[in-house]
């Protein structure tokens, strides 16, 4: 059976806190999301704030494959004729082929939130969907606080979507609205909605009680179509439903169709993309498309799942474009080790005797707050060097950094770098816009000389957590360091109670693996 | 109806990536949990590391009200004698009246982890749990992998768990391992086992489909009475169903009863309790225990709420001990302004004409990457100053900071402070052990002479984020310092491309608020 999804990230999703979207962002996400193959994008809402209404005035210059741009909005409001209500007419001037309406639906609202009588919001359900039916807009009735409505007083919150559905609306969508209802009671709401409604049904569920996922699967079950939610589950309070999950879970698991099955593996980087532009880091633990949700950790699990992935994994990796992943960590030992390095190229078999040794020091540097599930880079760095494998490419003899501010002048950083390459010593100053970056500038002007690939890499990404917080500002951190060159990237980390120490680590083996791997390059082509 | 909870936060939560308990940590979490009212607490399994061994050495010396220990482990290996066999030995030396005693479910498993026969694997359960019975433990059966297992041969599953139970297991936990089962999948299998089994059902679910608490609820309602979980969700890969969404929606929602009601309010601070020890932030969308799990954005529902918060809150937030929150934000306005202030204990009534230029500075700062969310302090200090309440206690003529590393030697910081208090200048130096740490010692240095109570308060939390990652170092970055005196504790915040900078505004910020609150008690207890 086919399932409609409808994607609200930039209209609910937006509601966030900490997220914000500018007009550019919008437009980026919907594309990513029209070639995944969502059915509805809902852009936002025109009548609320001008940045929405210049959002649809530009989709319209855009072209899309799979996907259709909603605009949303609410019913008329009671004082006002049809025609002339702002809301009602910016949904219009949106200029979108379909259009979410939403209504009240909750006798509670009806008298607190929108101050009018049962029979006038009827009314205003009925003429604000005619409304745009005449304008040959597809409607979609969002039924506000419906399952709220419905445990209250059934037969009102049924008369409000009777409303809706006499005067034209393409589909009824179910709203929990509060994110409150329990699992078994969506499921006996949409039966007893699905049997008493003709029009398609769909579910739009909150994630306050933690179970929209679950609602909306089970909503799907018992008789629902079309399913609203956002990407990575963004939204406001606690969230909307997350599609991340409940595709996967409708098409892998409960024999429904979504999108094309080949569109499955991008939903990982699908997440990714939106938690990027959203300038959010996408939780590890994320259902399907987090960084931990195929990664073992426990020994007796990572011996398993070497042998046999099934035994500790609900569905493969790649089938979401996500990979497995094994921790080194104090519950491992050297099995972990073994398949961390041939993941990472690197041939331990020749060198066994060495295994204790490496797992050693790396219980020693985990001890010290180093993590190398992030940094992949810098273990390779260390496995390395450990072997003894690691050309020396330059050695540093020290630096200097001066922070100076005065009153009412601004902060001023510039650091010095002495530097030795070959037994050639070079000495480099520069000025940054802050400490580690003026480091960077100085080592990257000192190194430049006898290595100029360097301009072919730039830092991308630059990460900073406080590892023990409560020791405020003495508290030890923890840098990691995302370089980039020619698409690729690679992360590296360092670890001091001195924020520049720790950055100084990361930058010197950023730069160490560059020049690694590009030597090792050039060696292969030679050769 | 009563339901038992079952704690692993220790156990399996500490399979998170990014978690590592220390025995005193254990100990800590263990009497939170006691004291919130949870029933089991599984501490770890003392045959797989020294760690977990030494926890049950420790924690028999300590006493709880309500919770009894557990220690976890696995049945026999088919080669030993259940006597002789490192396991069952290890489960019996951690003295635990309790034990959890896992065993294989699923064929699969059987022929492939374990690669014994499917006679033998029952056999090893049965005399497993018949020889923890002997020793007189409370024995809990988890049944590893049950719902796949019986998905795959009901029949084998069946017969695991009725061998456990002839054996005289007081529980029988069904696991969903993987956490790949759909929810309606849970409840058909729960009522099938339900009127087969005599003992007592528990559930364990795992998130991997981002079902886990729904599951689990299910499972109850259609007959489980023993529910295991952990705090956050913590655990393995998605994690484990979590027990701070499971308790309210059983509880406030079902109908059950976990604990006793006065505790339910202590869920908030549990929460956050778990999370500053596993040093993870607890995250805002978190329900009924996240920062954002109540607050308000958008201009619609802010104004409904502030007249009827039932109008988009599933329950009220000082149930589970939350807060309601409102957000000041772009699109919102003047209502969420006067909403904060209030809230801030500042009168803005006397003073409206000021409110459209406090949203203007507001934004602005917003854009600039200033969050006040998490820094009222410097929201109360920025409303002061532009209502030009604010006393200036001190002024900053400027300071300098060298950071040096020389070959070999470890890194220096040194700062020297120029601060001014009415008209008389202090010079000031000290080192640290990152700049910002020499930057705070100076500043106090300079300032304590004036106001020595500073010495009353300690920065107690040092936060970094980068707010335009891609731009590597020379990102601008967000510094949020927490600090405390007497109990109490207050945020600021800093924003700069110079972490030093930004640090440095927030570190002020920090010190000024603190002056303002003293001086106003003061004030207030001499008039």
């Amino acid at each position: 059976m086919n399932v409609k999804l409808f994607d609200t990230t930039l209209r609910d999703g937006s509601q966030s806190e900490n997220i914000s979207f500018s007009v550019e962002d919008k437009l980026h996400i919907a594309h990513k999301l029209d070639e995944f193959g969502i059915h509805y994008i809902e852009g936002g809402w025109p009548g609320s704030n001008p940045k929405d209404m210049l959002f649809f005035k530009q989709v319209q210059k855009e072209t899309f494959q799979n996907a259709r741009i909603v605009a949303f909005g609410s019913t008329k409001h009671a004082k006002n004729p049809v025609e002339n209500d702002p809301n009602i007419r910016a949904l219009l001037e949106a200029e979108t082929p379909i259009v979410s309406l939403f209504g009240k639906t909750w006798i509670y609202h009806v008298e607190y939130a929108l101050r009018v009588s049962r029979e006038e919001n009827l009314h205003m359900i009925g003429e604000s969907v005619a409304t745009l039916k005449a304008h040959n807009r597809e409607v979609i009735f969002d039924a506000e606080h419906f399952f709220d409505g419905y445990k209250d007083n059934p037969d009102y919150a049924m008369a409000c979507i009777k409303s809706a559905e006499k005067a034209g609306a393409d589909v009824i969508v179910l709203c929990d609205t509060n994110g409150g209802t329990l699992t078994h009671d969506i499921a006996k709401i949409v039966r007893a909605v699905k049997s008493a409604i003709k029009s398609p049904l769909g579910i739009h569920a909150h994630n306050d009680s933690e179970l929209a996922v679950a609602n909306s699967i089970e909503a799907v079950i018992n008789g629902c179509e079309h399913v609203q939610g956002t990407i990575n589950g963004y939204g406001e309070r606690c969230g909307n439903a997350n599609l991340c999950s409940i595709i996967p879970n409708l098409q892998l698991k409960a024999g429904y169709y979504c999108i094309p099955d080949e569109n499955i593996k991008k939903l990982t980087a699908l997440a990714n993309y939106v938690s990027e532009i959203a300038n959010l880091t996408l939780s590890n633990t994320m259902p399907y498309t987090g960084k931990s949700a195929f990664t073992h950790k426990g020994g007796v699990h990572v011996s398993a799942v070497m042998r046999k992935p099934e035994c500790y994994e609900h569905i493969s990796p790649e089938i979401v474009g996500n990979k497995r992943r094994v921790l080194i960590s104090d519950l491992a030992g050297k099995s972990n080790i073994l398949f961390k390095s041939s993941e990472l190229g690197l041939d331990l078999t020749s060198d066994k005797e060495r295994i204790p040794e490496i797992v050693k020091r790396l219980k020693e540097l985990e001890n010290e707050g180093y993590e190398f599930e992030a940094a992949e880079s810098s273990l390779e760095l260390l496995i390395k060097r450990m072997k003894h494998e690691f050309p020396n490419f330059f050695s540093i003899q020290g630096f200097r950094i001066l922070n100076e501010k005065d009153e009412n002048a601004e902060i001023r950083s510039e650091a010095t770098v002495r530097a030795k390459v070959d037994g050639q010593e070079e000495h480099t100053a520069a000025e940054g816009v802050g400490p580690v970056n003026a480091l960077d500038k100085a080592l990257r002007r000192a190194l430049t000389k006898f290595y100029p690939e360097i301009e072919e890499m730039k830092l991308s990404d630059y990460k900073v957590r406080v590892i023990n917080a409560w020791a405020g500002t003495s508290a030890k951190v923890r840098v990691l360091i995302e370089s980039t060159s020619h698409g690729k990237t690679w992360t590296t980390v360092g670890v001091s109670e001195n924020i520049i120490e720790a950055s100084w680590q990361a930058l010197i083996d950023s730069i160490s693996y560059f020049l690694m791997k590009r030597h090792q390059k050039r060696e292969t082509l030679e050769t």
